[in-house]
């Protein structure tokens, strides 16, 4: 079998740390605004505190967020924030993107 | 604190089955071409069999792609097609990626 293409593949480039649906959704919303709080982030994304707290400790071991506590008057708040590397991981996951649908777009059966 | 944005977020529109890396690859490799070869997806995808295996097996679960054993001379062969499903579940994930991108691309930072 002979190949159109023999380049990798734009998705071996892919991050999963970056690319899983859930984690991909934070970045976004992250990059969107200074800072994100904890219950904004859970309500825009549909997730369990649970769920949302796991994605979140992936992201913040791999430096891309920041996760704070704090307090809004008198209730505990935490606040996310989007780190350099992970605006360059957003931002590179953003290129990737782009180069598989350019590829999706520009093929198609036979 | 305020939203810009009332609407779902995209990335609560994707679908994991799709969405996820290796499938994602393998759908848009098979979209490519009429039918793809096993080895093939594993060598462009640098995935082993197994792992390949394993993402074929959801995707087929799924309806999304069509797993054939064949044979090319005497040599045993398995071979790929996606569905009309998976063409159309493919082309549903571009349009949110696109979503996404446009909802990155248009916001930024303070």
């Amino acid at each position: 079998m002979t190949s159109p293409v023999e380049t990798p593949h734009p998705v071996t480039g892919l991050d999963d740390v970056v690319h899983q649906r859930v984690r991909l959704g934070i970045l976004t919303i992250a990059h969107e605004a200074r800072r994100v709080e904890f219950g904004f982030l859970r309500t825009q994304l549909e997730l369990t505190a649970g769920n949302l707290s796991q994605h979140l400790s992936v992201l913040e071991a791999a430096g891309l967020v920041e996760v704070e506590k704090g307090y809004a008057g008198k209730r505990g708040r935490t606040w996310i924030t989007l780190t350099a590397a992970g605006d360059a991981a957003l931002a590179e996951e953003i290129a990737r993107l782009k180069q598989l649908i350019a590829r999706v777009e520009t093929t198609g059966g036979e």
